[in-house]
């Protein structure tokens, strides 16, 4: 006589994974949401840690028996609320999946556990002279099946792309808790259709990526870079203009207006931003052999173009000092606003005058402070609405601002979002993006992935 | 009283389009096949010239109407047969939408109908300053829309990468005759599933691609190259490793050999390549400012690791002559076999050792000639088989040969196609390739787009 089976999906998870990787009511507290304000999380049945592929599909097939949502999660670095717990689901955080399993430097390819963090793939890269570029804000703390799974960015992505351009090979747990490798090893391949590109940026919404193939590059020899202010906005954005049609291209293009300048001044004095200017402009090149003669240009266009100070760097640490104050941009921001909602947009480059333009106009109309910085050089902002939580109208007229400014970036021809994802903080404005012909191929692509609509529903779709 | 509706599929077409628009019968025979050979071609019902968008979703909802397979077609300089005629089907050629709608300077992208040729978009890029980087072989008589469906490469992928990479957004038909706009004009967006990247490659089999924005770089100021043989293959790849690690990234990384080098010396004396060589190397760098001597390296590398000829060009004319051969590949190897099977295969670039000592091995075991050139620095070669179609033990000997070549690449952690598409000729390896689990979740994919199967059904999967 066989023991009787578990029959309630929380024995059965006991059974898949040991105790130390289960955790149930207060203290799976922890693991409840991102680091978005105002998005909900619900009470999940358990929050459990996989420590390999095997045990994340154990633990899929628990949840498809019983039909149970599950949330994939890694360091909860995410700003659309993507992470965020179901009421009565799984999440299934990846963070203890983080093995760097090989770096190989004849392919110029790393694989990685999805636990692994960003910051840790591109130091093992470094290691042995390979680069890995995306370099997400967060990356001291993301992991890289968070930014797959929500296609981050970056500030060198002006030069070198998203996470997804660098992704080769997945491995994947579907919804029936098969396991599946997509892609390629290679820079080429065409068998079958890219279903790895469809995972990139899925939210966790058609599997779970468990393992991750990168293409790594040769690292750059050189950096060397200039930061400089203007008075207004259009000057700025002027001067960016003429060092993109430059030919010198830079692989940092940043962009900071006044308010982050004062929220980054304020949350650490240290930066000693210059207080008065409208706008700030911070740009990198690492062309082997050329990085000097490059930021030397740029510095001389940024003094044509009426720039009030013009700081450059050609040494690693002074780099290193220009760079850190552009970092604290959003903890500088939250804290100097109390709650925030965080805006991704991006418009063509020729639109970005426009952009901001009608940002200063939503600002003033609605009251509401935002702070907007960002990847000038790719088109992607993100504006920071504040509010205080404590005062509804406050909070009312920060949702106006944001559904105002994606609208904007729409009919700007641009995109809801860039590189942080949908999540559940976006998922409202995504019929006016993509209409309800896309929006309904979407789903059924969705169903052919998850037909009982498992994983991370309510998310991204 | 309404006038009755033509109740024919071909009367409702010709309502659809001008006369001049629609052949049939033999005066459709031009359009029937691909470049490769041993590809099975059916007779259409039609061969359909659209103008616009608007006229290919007209022939679409004709065809959905009476669930008639269409076969999207550009120039048919494809390789796999991927464009070829299927039996009573609608073959909807592409090539007379050919506008530049625009090459924008300023965001850096060009919007072209997918009938445009590719060496077209390249020009009209340079024009301005721009680059377009991809460049596949056929690229004066391939179309873009012909190339994002294969997902198409060339010699300059291994720094640049493949079309997708360039591929922005789209303008599709869907099966069932709607018009949807996939992807946005900026380098990030993230707002829904990444479908532009499902489409890139999915010959057809998903929608129709009419309209393709493709981002675009700078132009590189400046190019110089080198070409070396080598009395053993081993040498040449071991030279060609030590390039590609030492960090000075080649644009173009070309292999061919000994028989390539006899067949393109046959088919244009002129191209005079040392003809008692084992394999020949080209190589260019495009780094600005850095492309002499890197190119100056890569001769002390070719000469250090034993190369009999190392020839280097600095100036355009020169450097001309040297790719010039290479670009001979494929019609020198096909006049030269009577009839031939293309083989795509990629490998890991530390696997490509292997690689070319099992062709070897293949070559001898089966009686069959294969000559072997292709892009040596993202792994992917085109092993050609050549054979006499008319002595049936040849045709049999090279299928076989074909086969086996496909299964040592996939063994070898690579795939069956790099950039040439799957189309008829690879159908039957995929499964090999991707196993049941895929494959069958692919079909769901195709199911989600195409209910009812009409969009090149039996092609790609």
């Amino acid at each position: 006589m066989t023991a009787p089976q578990p029959t309630t999906a929380l024995a059965q998870l006991a059974l898949a994974l040991p105790a130390a990787q289960l955790l149930t009511g207060p203290r799976a507290d922890a693991y409840l949401r991102d680091q978005s304000d105002s998005t909900p999380a619900g009470t999940p049945l358990a929050v459990v840690f996989p420590a390999s592929t095997e045990q994340v599909a154990a633990v899929v097939r628990v949840a498809a028996a019983h039909r149970i949502p599950i949330v994939p999660q890694g360091a909860r670095t995410g700003l659309a609320g993507g992470a965020n717990a179901i009421e009565a689901g799984i999440v299934v955080n990846l963070t203890k999946m983080n093995t760097i399993v090989t770096v190989d430097t004849v392919d110029q390819t790393a694989t990685v556990q999805a636990g692994v963090r960003t910051y840790a793939l591109a130091r093992a890269a470094a290691a042995v002279g390979l680069f890995y570029p995306p370099d997400p804000g967060s990356w001291k703390g993301s992991t890289l099946g968070g930014n797959v799974a929500t296609n981050a960015g970056g500030m060198r992505c002006v030069k070198y792309g998203v996470t997804g351009n660098f992704v080769r090979r997945l491995t994947v747990v579907l919804a029936d808790g098969s396991i599946v490798h997509t892609g390629q090893r290679t820079i080429k391949g065409v068998s079958g259709y890219d279903l790895t590109a469809l995972l990139v940026g899925s939210e966790g919404t058609l599997g779970i990526i468990t393992e991750i193939t990168v293409g790594l590059l040769p690292a750059p020899a050189d950096a060397s870079g200039v930061s400089a202010t203007f008075a207004t906005t259009e000057a700025a954005l002027a001067a960016a203009a003429v060092i993109v049609a430059s030919n010198r291209r830079p692989s940092v293009l940043e962009y900071l207006d006044g308010p982050c300048i004062a929220a980054i001044n304020d949350f650490d004095p240290e930066s000693r931003l210059p207080a008065d200017a409208a706008a700030l402009l911070l740009i990198q090149s690492d062309q082997a052999g050329q990085a000097h003669a490059d930021v030397e240009e740029y510095a001389q266009i940024l003094k044509a173009g009426g720039a009030s100070t013009v700081s450059v760097a050609h040494d690693p640490e002074h780099l290193d000092e220009l760079m850190s104050a552009r970092r604290l941009l959003q903890p500088a921001l939250q804290a100097a606003r109390g709650s925030s909602l965080n805006e991704d947009v991006t418009v063509p480059r020729s639109q970005l005058p426009a952009l901001l333009a009608g940002l200063t106009e939503i600002s003033r109309e609605l009251a509401v402070p935002i702070g907007t910085g960002g990847h000038l050089g790719d088109g992607n902002l993100h504006p920071v609405i504040g509010f205080d939580a404590a005062v509804p109208a406050q909070v009312d007229a920060a949702h106006r601002a944001f559904a105002r400014v994606i609208a904007l970036a729409i009919t700007l021809g641009g995109s809801a979002s860039g590189e942080h994802g949908i999540g559940l903080l976006k998922k409202d404005h995504l019929d006016d993006e993509l209409g309800p012909v896309l929006l309904d191929l979407q789903r059924r692509v969705k169903k052919a992935f998850d037909p009982d609509s498992i994983l991370n529903p309510g998310k991204k779709l």
